[in-house]
């Protein structure tokens, strides 16, 4: 398993609801694919989402992205993290 | 106090430890902007690191960063947050 960074681009105007429900759509059916969701944020000024997942791979994360409906448009490895 | 995800571009190559030095660096100066760099995540084959923080402003968390030699390529208010 490995962490990935993966960004949605052109989500002008999310709303908290929208991000919460996005998120759980996901997390109902992450188990599919070996996909664990840690976390998300939003910037609805600039449209950018931010997702965390521990995943086998980024195609894994883009397929559960792409059932519920909002398909990546970046998805970046991150091997190293820091608290 | 807000959240804010910023982004490093041109990190290609970092290493843990590089991402260790440069957040410790930050952690150590933090407080004098009212700054709490909560985590980062580091992918060195893109060359992009993102650093998830609390502070007062955008500018603020600049402030740190170029302070310790890392100016943030973006800076992005995240208001919205899901686990």
């Amino acid at each position: 398993m490995a962490q990935y960074m993966d960004i949605h681009h052109n989500m002008r105007g999310i709303t908290a609801d929208q991000l919460e429900q996005a998120h759980a759509a996901d997390l109902a059916i992450q188990q599919e694919e070996g996909v664990h969701f840690q976390q998300a944020w939003a910037d609805p000024e600039s449209g950018t989402v931010y997702c965390l997942s521990e995943a086998p791979s980024a195609e894994a994360v883009q397929r559960i992205h792409e059932r519920t409906g909002h398909q990546a448009d970046e998805i970046h490895p991150v091997p190293f993290s820091v608290r």
